[in-house]
């Protein structure tokens, strides 16, 4: 142990990003590069009668046109659903689903000749709620539509709810409907693909899944696997939003193929927003009961989740839905039933915090209703619910650390709640919450017994180490975590470590950045990767010492005797001797391996994790009733990470979660209107909160000792946000006394709630 | 075995170099890259009073200047004799010597402001050839110099070599004058530098040597090495050019750091003329003794070595010119007696072929001279004296494998040599001459127990196998030798090798191209990294067939069962397989470890080394006697180069060695004035062959089995050049009986040749 897990050191890519030295993928530009831009659906739902290129492929620069037959092959990110084509060939689906592409000289002139490629439309009914979607089984949207255009229901159900629920003391029943958000991310989706001589095929893309991307070509271009290499540039925020194969990826290697040039397409901003696979819409009824001190026993939902034209992640989002909601909390008994439902919009997708913010929101804004019912304190009906550690929760997931009654306690004591809740007058107030979410899913999105992540850990006779793995920095903080494991492990400089992710050539398969599972499994495959070669290291060096290896030790550059820590040499001068004591090379492996954590619960693998987080949060809020404005003034937010591998880092994603949750709760929402045009595909229709707008935001980092976890380490980037909305929600309550059931808080809607709420009491009044 | 290794392959980088996709150095330009200028003495020999350089750093578009007291450690290839300075700060050495650089916006303002840079000079004795340098001792030429400006002296006696010559039955003596070659490689030297925000230093550089470039870079710019990376793209053309770290290196490497942008500097073709570090002009004096029936009784000489104005190579140059002239002849006395002097030139360095080809020449006429006063023919001379397999010479070099006699068969052979030789009439003739040639040296350049060579073998689940090596490619064909083995030992398909070379932080060290030495000793490596591999993708298929490992085969892409080769699965699920048993991604080392082979003799370690290759060539000259021109009809070249791994690559290096030794032979001469100004450095003035000058070269590979060589091989790149010009040389004696001793046998030289063989014969006549 070299004492530098948990230590504060600056990120490793941190000084390239601020200086702008970082290469982006838009950044990158092969010689000969050529522009391309797809032609989108005006329509919602259209049947294609033809597309007429030829005034496009006249004008002076452009280079080749493509559409959707000249990659008839359908992909999709879950080997069950592969119901996407990289342009719709026969049908749009929504408005902005590609059907053309065109490539020229530069991009201006790739976008006058999109606009000239003339396409012929079949209008078809447009479907773009849930409900009329189930209403008209006639139409169908997606070709895996069911009956109704459903995607996807789960219905599961763990011991008799409704017996429960009809002897509970107390049973609170509420509609909650969460609107689609998406990630907005600073950088736009941007891939670049080029073809060798020998007829390989590189894509550089901003993509959270360089492995299944890598996947996916193979699949659509029809192409062996060993034949497609795909790099990931640094990305300029992901949040979930680049975690599965865009059309953009696809056309700019089927454009590269067909002109022998390398090919970009950066999306423009109203791109993005078509692209999406962002928060689903969730209409969500809640029941809970409780006994009359507090005992919750039983909840129950039943969730109808707008999925949008394809099925993205929508499996697993609507197990999510309910399979995440059985911690921190204990209660016997618990169903749920979630149905995804094909809609003519863009696809939903995961989003930071996957399928279950909504339900989450829902959920603690039911046990705020279940304390006031019972006039207990909010933080004490959670304390007197929480799991604890080593616990099985009513749907069998196995709960091994738990942090969560010290993040209850954190929040209470720092924002001062005992003394301040209630008693900061009308228009003022704190609310709470508490949430889990997973480190990862125990099972890869494809069924195989390869490691989930794997590590290599190479050393040079310069003292150079080099990391290899195929994990995606999204901004995350991978690559300083892999830095400081292989710091901590091997006792070099962390100068001296170099880290090559996100490239399937170099590195070792990672499946990628998503469902937090990137520190917890290769977080596991570093150690045992560096483990390795810090060993070859110690014998080789005891061997010239003539000690054995466990008395050597190693620290930030220097090899010494634990026990005459005068006898010391430069790491380097470890890693000749461990050279020559090997006689080729070092390069050591690691991996993550599936275990087979909770996989025998009804519904399958899907949600079980080897981890879970703990958080708890308290927001204040202050509400102007004149004009219906919801200031979040404050939030404070305890999270369990198990052991914080980088504080600064932890705290980063705690803030970032608290921030985006906030955001979603008063600003966000991505709509369409009846025709299924977005009502705003900008960063100024799309409401998001300024430095002004953002709340001071304290991070309280809880450490727990997670058994299987790397140094005890668990997830950060997502589990903090949950919290964020119900505890800003039962804030409004505690300030102003209205129940807000309804995303986002916007203006008219609060007023809406004090009108509502006025008539109510001047109806008491009355009565 | 998968029956790749001596078949008929594609190289795996041809079709990027033949379409121009390759990416050379100065393809590359990163963004805000700054181009910089090498300002250089016009003086042969100057000290610098002082350089004023405000007037260029006034100029708009100027951002740095740099001298030498800018970056005073001394560094050299060797490290005995760490003689140069990157750019000189005290004392210019040479007509070209580098004293400051100049950064700006482009390449034309850094010119115009190099021309600005004002030097005061205090000019100084210029001493042009080694007799005046060693006549004047008291004019210092190196800082190394030792009396009489010498750089070394190998004096080395083997027998009693004058008593054997004083009772030989014929005594050929003779003085031979190899002029300096260079090696104009079409590639002009090219490097740029960049530092990474976090001070870490990228260069890419043309560069032979990754590996002794990092170490050089380390040292001058006081930087730990591994804060370092060095990256070498697609070279164009070595040959011993790009051998040993050059000025541009350090210049941008200290540019970047002082201006914060990456720099490049490409030489202009002047420059390289400068840069040079070619062939050694040699004055030799040769002595032979033969019996009267053939038999070799002794061999002296004493050579004078010009060495330019640094060190260079110039110990091994020095131990070159006399330790590798031992085989394939034997001969039980030997001597030779070589000084290699400073002079005020380029420093000559190594060039294909590196100190041996110089007295090649002189001895291989020699024999032609003992064999014409014994009436023999100058094969069956050769013959006579072959050392044989499993010999040790007379300096203690142990022999292998030696096709040597099956080479001289092969020429004899194809060139009707038996039936044509004397025949052709006046002025047509045939000429003979055999080499030996080492396969790299048993020691590294700095004295060390790592690997020389390393290589890393990773599978991927995609089937993509990636190799990483620290070798050169430079044109030799590494990386298709590289990707051959990998196909060999694994069994998948070539298409599915990815090869990654000469990048000192993504591969382990090798310690360059030079010496032969890449295919013996990556080649070994690769054998010992590949089937490491193949070994757990074995076992882990014979575990799901339920047989041995040993009854696994793979070829070509396909994993089958021995004795039942309908089992079978493609390379990838096998890869997959191996992945799962191994629980981590798979990467396997392996080494070519130093063998002490022929340590022991005098000397020193120089010049010994694993395996040594033979050549026999026959010329066919056509000697114009009104102009003095000689033409070069054809060269059939046999080659042993033990087994041939890629029998088209080995014919190539076996023709660009040809050609490059007739080149030297006709037309090729890198000369000085009296004030050691260049006679003209460019590729006008420097003669070279055209394609219309070239001969018609037949390959005749001979294949032999070295023992300890992978798959059995030896060398193929620089052996094959040496008897082209002995082999001429002796052509022009049977066309027209003149014997040609100083090279380049231009036009004036033949034609004074045969005016003294017609004076010598008119006064023949007359007596």
């Amino acid at each position: 142990m070299a004492g530098v897990i948990g230590g504060k050191h600056r990120r490793v890519d941190g000084i390239a990003k601020v200086t702008g030295a970082a290469q982006y993928t838009d950044d990158l530009a092969p010689s000969r590069m050529l522009h391309a831009r797809i032609v989108r659906s005006p329509h919602a739902h259209a049947r294609i009668v033809s597309i007429d290129a030829s005034e496009a492929l006249a004008m002076p620069g452009v280079v080749a046109v493509i559409t959707g037959s000249d990659m008839p092959i359908r992909y999709g990110i879950l080997p069950w659903t592969q119901d996407e084509q990289a342009l719709a060939e026969d049908v749009a689906r929504y408005v902005g689903d590609g059907v053309a592409a065109v490539a020229a000289l530069d991009e201006r002139t790739a976008a006058q000749a999109a606009a000239k490629i003339r396409v012929t439309w079949e209008v078809l009914p447009a479907l773009v709620t849930p409900e009329d979607a189930l209403a008209r089984p006639e139409v169908k949207i997606n070709p895996l539509s069911k009956d109704g255009n459903v995607c996807k229901r789960v219905d599961l159900r763990f011991g008799d709810v409704d017996a429960a629920l009809a002897g509970a003391d107390v049973l609170v029943e509420g509609e909650y409907d969460f609107a689609s958000t998406t990630h907005a991310a600073i950088e736009p989706h941007c891939a670049i693909a080029e073809w060798d001589p020998r007829g390989r095929l590189t894509v550089w893309s901003a993509t959270q899944v360089p492995h299944y991307l890598h996947r996916a070509l193979a699949r659509v271009l029809e192409l062996p696997e060993d034949r497609i290499r795909v790099i990931q540039p640094p990305v300029g925020g992901g949040f979930g939003g680049k975690s599965e194969p865009f059309d953009l990826e696809f056309c700019v290697a089927k454009l590269a193929q067909t002109t022998g040039r390398p090919v970009k397409i950066l999306y423009t901003r109203e791109e993005v927003f078509y692209a999406h696979r962002g928060r689903h819409a969730m209409n969500m009824k809640f029941r809970t009961g409780a006994t009359k001190d507090g005992k919750l026993v039983g909840v129950a939902s039943k969730i109808l989740i707008d999925g949008g034209a394809y099925s993205s992640f929508g499996l697993v989002t609507t197990y999510y839905s309910g399979q995440l909601l059985t911690a921190p909390y204990r209660f016997p008994t618990y169903a749920f039933d979630s149905t995804r439902v094909f809609t003519n919009k863009p696809a939903n997708g995961p989003k930071r915090g996957h399928g279950s913010v909504q339900p989450r929101f829902a959920f603690e804004c039911q046990l705020d209703e279940v304390a006031e019912r019972l006039a207990l304190d909010p933080i004490e009906l959670r304390r007197a619910n929480a799991l604890g550690e080593d616990a099985t929760t009513v749907n069998g997931q196995k709960i091994g650390s738990n942090g969560f009654l010290e993040c209850l306690d954190a929040v209470e004591r720092a924002s001062g709640w005992k003394e301040r809740r209630g008693k900061l007058g009308r228009g003022r107030g704190l609310g709470v919450a508490g949430s889990t979410y997973i480190s990862g899913t125990a099972y890869p999105i494809y069924p195989n017994e390869m490691p989930q992540s794997g590590v290599l850990v190479k050393l040079d006779r310069s003292g150079q180490v080099v990391v290899f793995s195929g994990v995606s920095e999204i901004g995350q903080g991978v690559n300083t975590m892999l830095a400081l494991v292989a710091a901590e492990e091997l006792g070099c400089a962390l100068d001296a470590i170099r880290v090559h992710t996100g490239d399937t050539e170099l590195s070792p398969v990672d499946l990628g950045a998503y469902s937090s599972r990137v520190t917890f499994m290769a977080g596991l495959a570093a150690i045992e990767a560096s483990r390795a070669a810090a060993k070859l290291i110690r014998e080789a060096v005891a061997k010239k010492w003539e000690c054995t290896a466990r008395e050597v030790g190693a620290a930030h550059g220097t090899i010494f005797h634990l026990d005459d820590t005068a006898r010391r040499m430069p790491f380097a001068e470890g890693c000749q001797l461990a050279e020559s004591a090997n006689g080729a090379p070092i390069a050591t492996g690691g991996g993550y391996r599936t275990r087979k954590v909770g996989g025998d619960y009804r519904g399958g693998s899907i949600g079980a994790s080897p981890a879970y987080s703990f958080t708890a949060h308290v927001a204040e809020v202050e509400v102007d009733e004149e004009t219906g404005q919801v200031f979040v003034k404050k939030i404070w937010v305890a999270h369990d990470c198990g052991r914080a591998l980088s504080p600064v880092d932890v705290a980063g994603q705690m803030e970032g979660s608290a921030y985006m949750g906030m955001a979603e709760a008063i600003f966000e929402e991505h709509a369409v209107d009846a025709h299924g045009i977005h009502r705003g595909p900008n960063l100024l229709d799309y409401k998001l909160p300024t430095t002004l707008d953002t709340p001071d935001i304290e991070a309280l980092i809880v450490e727990s000792n997670e058994p299987g976890g790397p140094y005890g380490a668990k997830e950060a980037g997502e589990g903090p946000l949950h919290p964020s909305i119900p505890a800003i929600a039962n804030a409004i309550f505690d300030a102003v006394g209205i129940r807000l059931r309804r995303l986002p808080f916007s203006p008219p809607r609060v007023l809406a709630a004090l009108r509502e709420q006025r008539t109510r009491e001047a109806k008491k009044e009355q009565a």
